[in-house]
């Protein structure tokens, strides 16, 4: 038997677009021969729909649009992701569903049990669990059809079981002889090697081929990386589509070996193509068609513009240089050089008169204060605006460059370089950010970002001759306290007594803790680690703590 | 018997602070006589707290602080709202908890029942439901203790009964002679009438005289009212506490006659105060001292200034006009006579000079393309800039003065005037502003807002004879649909039914939608409706609808 994987890449709330192209692989499916073809998890709607759940024509519009696919299912069936309205008058008003299609109609729908509440899921909000699991009968064969986190509560593999049920084993017992998972199952770093070891373990345990169609592409912070897979009953996997591209794998139950296994990118690699993913697909799902970036000769600039032409092409890149009074000789020419290694538009926009003329009309405001960060600000405020102007004028959406460990810390500038759409590297730390500029040079074969951009000591330029180490500690350092502060919960003391300098952990935890004034106005941060800063982390701004 | 309401206004995170506010409450209540004393739901550690919840040291000092607490409890008993790790292995790691402490002792822990997940409120992020209910015994008076949604689920009054479960039934069966409730139920408008009539119904249904408090004061978007309150077993409101302000009413269950019943703010009276409170909140726990914002002469910023002043007094108010080249005379003069008004601080800086010279830095990069909103967007960021320049340099935090419908219809300029750490009015509907512009005269005997602010056609004034209605439907009809769009989710077949225009329907519905991006970077909106921009609408931006 051949069952067909469609690894699709929806747009969210594109209900027309999500059906013609869940009916193009249903038809593409039929022609390879595929008896079954396996959508993600509300294909229809495209994961995660948020708050248009609570639209009801939107409601409607996945049912009817379900209703639509089911008669294109002739000759072939499928299982496809949606949401429903709940029929029980009491409980959350919807379901997460999957729809068992075939002879042309709705055969049978199926439930998520398991609703996540943690990290960026927010199922509760919109979901009420299924009622009791069933099987699906698939032209004499019992399926138990399962939805993401479904297969997610496996004692052995989770630290925490956060749910009583357990769907795979009460479809195992209720007769199943193959389970299928719709998946909508985010990236993050090291999350696939993870997921393989998880659903080979529910394959073997319960003795069980078990397949799962993952969603691809980038939904604002949350980008889906496919590779989508198929584990035969000993937990072995048989079958994995693309990842960080649309495909549509179909595996033969019935001759194991002649599958395809695509390759799943090494850390760095698909750090890199999820990033490139992340940006294409929110700049054209967001209906633009080019970026704009400041370039100040940095190294996270430099990767962002690499990134953003891994995304979209060179053609669709502008950087712009903007130096004032304290620009090193070297930002400006290594800006120039990267522009020019990766063939994109480049400008340069000096600041220094229009920072005069600020600061000028400022001055008997400040009766006399010495300069300070305030003055630092202005120059990062008027390439916002000029990076602003360009972006309304011409239609280019703004990326914004700076890094998780600056966004901790709050070493970044409000309405300055904080400015822009989306930011591809917010949630990837410093060290991150080198090894991907390592990286972007090796897979080129050749210098893309300047070397001088990798090695000299990191600077915002903001005053004469000053570096990110005069006021941080050493990113090697910040990282480290970053990940346990904010990844791992840890507390200070905890931190301290894993044996960082007390002072320093202190120093770092305030300026973590007053900056999130400052995330609350962020642009959408690409999540790539297992904590991004966004929707899945929720802090209280006029708030006193110390943990 | 006399049981008092402790209404307090904690800070998130505070243990040690909320701590010594609650044992200070405690000793006045067994000095007023009282035998219980009840405080809201997660007075510890103040509600909302969010992601703190997921920092295992905060827990634990929640913990501790109870016991604390308890040891204060002789010759009075407590109950007092707190977070409690769950004991079960399986599920969420939390509680959401009441602990009854007497004797110098916690003697019992009661759990919450109905996790609300619906607008702002994420419970089940954090909690696991609690276990079956049980009575707590009150020197012999058997008391049902419930936490906030417990009571909520009334199907005579909700639309949707959200849960199978329901405390207040089982209590009642279980013999409860009165019901306690510990709440943390913020303001919307119009939503204490509803409180009451729900409350009191429930009192009446079970024929149980009930108690609740609640919290009071400003958490980031939430304003907490107040107006903790007690309803006899016939469902009659006996006692009533203050409304947005710290209060402890000691109920007489005896002698009902004797209790204090303090009125409740009507409709732009509360809305008024909430704001003011919600301000004062904001700035203080964030602490600052003063805030500073921009005055142009329209109404927003007016009403803002007033409620500042109203929140924070005359003293800690700096208001700065900044015209431009097209900041008509009465503009300035109207700004002018505000500050006089208010008695604020006021400094003028002109824009005229700075906007020409960014404009000419920008003029080779237009290639001769015709101006735009890209020129109107530079005073708004120009502005936005001096505002944040003064915050840095004088430490005072900046209030944007943006409305409800200009933010729906993104008829604001990030980074300009969206700049900021709070917009009070950005729940607030234009029609709700013009009526707080006339309470506050009103309140004031006085001209406060000047009658030419009033009643002058709104303009941004961001180009020569500019009026808010050249882009916009009047706003009588803008607020009706953002009403009908946001708050309420009707389609935009089902609002063109309605009676509305067709073409401007679909227009504002357009112009809401594609405005996401601007929303996901507003400051925090105080919220004062039933569908608040921010936490409590969670929108796609990288999407594509049409509902």
């Amino acid at each position: 038997m051949k069952i067909a994987l469609a690894q699709i890449n929806p747009v969210v709330g594109d209900v027309i677009g999500n059906t013609e192209k869940i009916i193009g692989r249903i038809e593409q499916a039929r022609a390879e021969g595929a008896s079954l073809v396996v959508l993600p998890e509300l294909a229809v709607a495209g994961y995660p729909p948020w708050d248009l759940l609570l639209k009801p024509r939107f409601v409607q519009a996945n049912v009817e649009a379900v209703r639509r696919i089911a008669e294109h299912c002739r000759g072939v069936a499928a299982l496809i992701g949606f949401v429903e309205p709940n029929i029980d008058p009491v409980g959350r008003s919807l379901r997460n569903a999957a729809a068992y299609c075939a002879d042309g109609r709705v055969q049978a729908v199926r439930y998520k049990s398991l609703l996540p509440t943690y990290d960026v899921y927010d199922e509760r909000r919109y979901f009420e669990p299924g009622p009791e699991v069933a099987i699906v009968d698939h032209g004499g064969l019992p399926v138990g059809v399962t939805i993401c986190e479904d297969l997610w509560n496996d004692e052995q593999l989770v630290s925490r079981r956060l749910y009583r049920a357990d769907p795979i084993s009460q479809l195992a017992e209720a007769g199943a002889k193959l389970i299928v998972n719709l998946s909508a199952s985010p990236f993050t770093h090291e999350k696939h090697p993870y997921r393989v070891r998880l659903f080979g373990n529910q394959a073997r345990r319960y003795g069980l081929p078990l397949l799962f169609t993952n969603q691809v592409g980038g939904n604002d912070e949350l980008v889906f990386d496919g590779a989508s897979g198929a584990f035969d009953a000993r937990g072995k996997l048989i079958a994995q589509a693309k990842a960080f591209e649309e495909d549509l794998l179909v595996v033969d139950l019935d001759a194991p070996e002649a599958n395809r296994v695509e390759p799943y990118p090494e850390s760095i690699v698909a750090i890199h193509d999820v990033l490139a993913l992340g940006i294409r697909d929110y700049v054209r799902k967001c209906g633009f068609q080019r970026v704009v970036l400041g370039l100040s000769g940095g190294i996270d600039s430099a990767v962002v513009a690499a990134l953003a032409v891994a995304g979209l092409g060179r053609e669709a890149v502008t950087g712009v240089s903007m130096p004032s009074r304290f620009s090193s000789e070297h930002s400006k020419t290594d800006a120039e050089v990267l522009a020019r290694n990766l063939g994109i538009d480049y400008r340069v926009i000096p600041i220094k008169e229009m920072h005069e003329s600020v600061e000028g009309h400022l001055r008997p405001q400040f009766a006399g204060r010495p300069p300070d960060t305030t003055e630092e600000n202005l120059q990062a405020r008027l390439r916002g605006m000029l990076l602003m102007a360009l972006s309304n004028k011409f239609g280019w959406l703004v990326l914004t460059t700076g890094n998780k460990s600056e966004l901790a810390v709050g070493y970044c500038t409000l309405y300055g370089d904080m400015c822009g759409g989306l930011a591809p590297l917010g949630d990837v730390p410093k060290m991150m950010v080198y090894a991907l500029a390592r990286h972007i040079n090796q897979r080129a074969g050749r210098e893309i970002i300047p070397e001088n951009t990798i090695v000299k000591p990191p600077s915002a330029e903001l005053r004469p001759d000053q570096t990110d180490q005069d006021s941080l500690p050493p990113y090697e350092v910040l990282d480290q306290i970053v990940e346990l502060y904010i990844n791992e919960e840890k507390s200070q003391d905890e931190i301290i007594e894993a044996g960082f300098d007390a002072d320093v952990v202190r120093k770092v935890i305030r300026l973590i803790d007053v900056s999130e004034y400052k995330r609350k106005q962020a642009a959408p941060v690409l999540k790539v680690t297992s904590r991004a800063f966004g929707i899945g982390r929720r802090m209280p701004i006029a708030a006193r703590f110390r943990y």
